[in-house]
């Protein structure tokens, strides 16, 4: 047994709060290498005391407030050069918990330093999932996803020698599962940011009220499983009990089921292949529930899901364009700047009116995120 | 990719036709090497035309017919020597598939030879589960489940280097689920011998309606899996949907779902660790199966889960002599010498009675069996 020496890339938000529960539960494991956070510095400061990391990264603001404060022993970087940190020599596994597209240069990074990479963001993978993939299976880096359904179907796969005919992603529907098409119009904020089953941030959950999340998901698992976009299903499931599910060439599936604890995952992709006590309630489906509920997605009410569905198949830079116009659109609804059907609409004409790239390089990618951003806002604006 | 010849030890019941399916599937992958039935010759004598085995076990009046064809090129013993079919040299692979206390030595000589066994049979391992694993560990001898339960488990736990903390036997609940305990005395053969998703024998459907059955299971799964008793939980799930589901230190569980079709465990256990496709219609939750049930056993109107905990919490001859008196009991109750109520009432005083001998050898058990089949018989006439 070895300690872990690890990076957790956005230590002040929810994944990397969970985290650092997990290594208090077992401190004989883990050790807390580096740390990071864009603006949270003062809990960040915490942190830095409790955890006694060499390395930190930190926005503009932070940086200064730690500078005048004087710490030693500590080398502290810019947050936008999270990438240093990741590959560091001294760090064994990343947990990669930064939102949004920021986390692709330090995810690159990972992988070409060949550590364990535990994502819980999205968008590095939608965005720039061939690259990264090529560069993880190049230089042997695992990467093991803490995402609850990217991790159910990591879980059932181990042990199969054969690959798998289709995952089915199960989803909870999302806040507006049970509210009518024809209600959306007038669905403010207010009324989505509460979601029924995960406590997640804001945009996360505008995402998972047009079950556009789900769909980055499916790109995510086409990915991580080198799955084809047609073997890939989206199954709601309301309890958000079963995680995810694998089915194999015989039609027996497999299923991983678990509480709605963020803990779980984390700590499977921080003690893989072994599986170590996390004190938490126990699932019990007999007294908790009686019932599991299973219904296909309503592709009329969430049109996202079949926009999703063509970025995986065509693949290119269209995946980075549908996450960055999409970044854009939430923003603007989450501003008041405009309702919310609109999130699809302007998501929509970005993507028809994209030229996509063919086996983009980096630099593709990056520019095609950037003329995405400015197609949505003129859309949003104009 | 090698030819895997198997002995199919119980050919005319329900899960050796099925095994046969499977052969005819993939005729490039398996051989039938051999055949037994107890009394159905007409129909082994079709197999033995179709799949020219070179054993074949039989019944008295079947050796005598297939004397009197004087068919060539087969080798033909009588069916209390399934042992040697068994552990023949030409056979990789047994199936397991005959009913009841005779299949133990046949299961015991496959182990003992190094072969690949795949039991449908309950009673053996029940009755003998320390000695038949301990002597597959010393012979590498591997044992994999076709029981639709068990073979959940095994595939579950595929890959997982931590042994579970809990395994749940999932039960339909049989046919009496939503019957009252207080209209138990009235049920006649013909209001149980239809159980809601599986079709079975005789015997077997009256267990599933004591819940015995799923004792023998839990029982069971305490030797495949080298669990304690209380490792072992049971949950009832009337669309037999989920086979089973294991539970690690870190509460994640891992299920095995699948439509009811015994053509899926055989075949896996055959070809394990390969999946080939089975062609059979796939598993759709969202159209088939809009919500999955469950609930806790009811103890109390199936007592004998108790009493089969007991067994798999004492060992040693109690297990033989639960399923042996059972075994007469349940016969009576077929034959209409008593009601339904009396089965458990007989196998408990005969369980009460037995004087447990630990650690047992074979002989031990065989003289527990005997011992309690007279006990039941005295019973169940005086």
């Amino acid at each position: 047994m070895s300690i872990c020496r690890i990076a957790i890339l956005g230590s002040s938000g929810s994944i990397g709060l969970n985290t650092l529960k997990v290594v208090d539960r077992h401190p004989d494991r883990f050790q807390v290498k580096a740390l990071s956070a864009y603006n949270n510095f003062k809990l960040l400061e915490a942190q830095i005391k409790k955890y006694k990391p060499s390395f930190v990264a930190v926005g503009q603001e932070g940086l200064a407030y730690f500078k005048k404060r004087g710490i030693k022993g500590i080398k502290f970087y810019p947050v936008e050069d999270c990438a240093e940190i990741a590959s560091a020599r001294q760090v064994d596994a990343v947990v990669l918990a930064m939102r949004g597209t920021a986390a692709l240069m330090p995810f690159l990074a990972a992988v070409r330093a060949g550590k364990t990479v535990a994502p819980a963001n999205k968008e590095a993978l939608v965005m720039a999932g061939d690259l990264i993939m090529d560069e993880a299976r190049r230089h042997k880096a695992r990467i093991i996803p803490i995402d609850s359904e990217q991790s159910a179907i990591f879980q059932c796969l181990q042990g199969n020698s054969s690959k798998p005919v289709f995952v089915h992603l199960t989803a909870s529907g999302g806040p507006l599962r049970q509210v009518r098409l024809k209600d959306f119009k007038r669905m403010k904020p207010k009324d989505i940011l509460c979601h029924p089953r995960w406590k997640m941030g804001r945009k996360i959950t505008v995402d998972s009220a047009t079950m556009m999340n789900k769909g980055f998901e499916v790109i995510e698992a086409k990915h991580l499983f080198d799955l084809k976009h047609h073997q890939i299903k989206v199954l709601v499931h309301p309890e958000a009990i079963i995680h995810s599910m694998v089915e194999f060439a015989d039609g027996s599936m497999l299923a991983q089921l678990g509480i709605t604890d963020m803990r779980l995952p984390i700590q499977y992709a921080l003690t893989y292949p072994e599986r170590l006590a996390t004190g938490l309630r126990r699932l019990d489906l007999a007294q908790q529930w009686g019932k599991l509920h299973f219904e296909a997605p309503d592709l009329k009410k969430f049109p996202s899901l079949c926009l999703s569905y063509e970025a995986a198949r065509q693949g290119g830079t269209l995946p980075a364009v549908l996450i960055a116009a999409d970044e854009e659109a939430v923003e603007a609804f989450l501003n008041g700047e405009m309702d919310f059907l609109s999130i699809y609409k302007v998501v929509e004409k970005v993507v028809l009116r994209h030229k996509i790239v063919r086996n983009p390089s980096l630099q593709d990618i990056l520019e095609a995120v950037k003329w995405a951003r400015q197609e949505a806002l003129n859309i949003i604006k104009g």
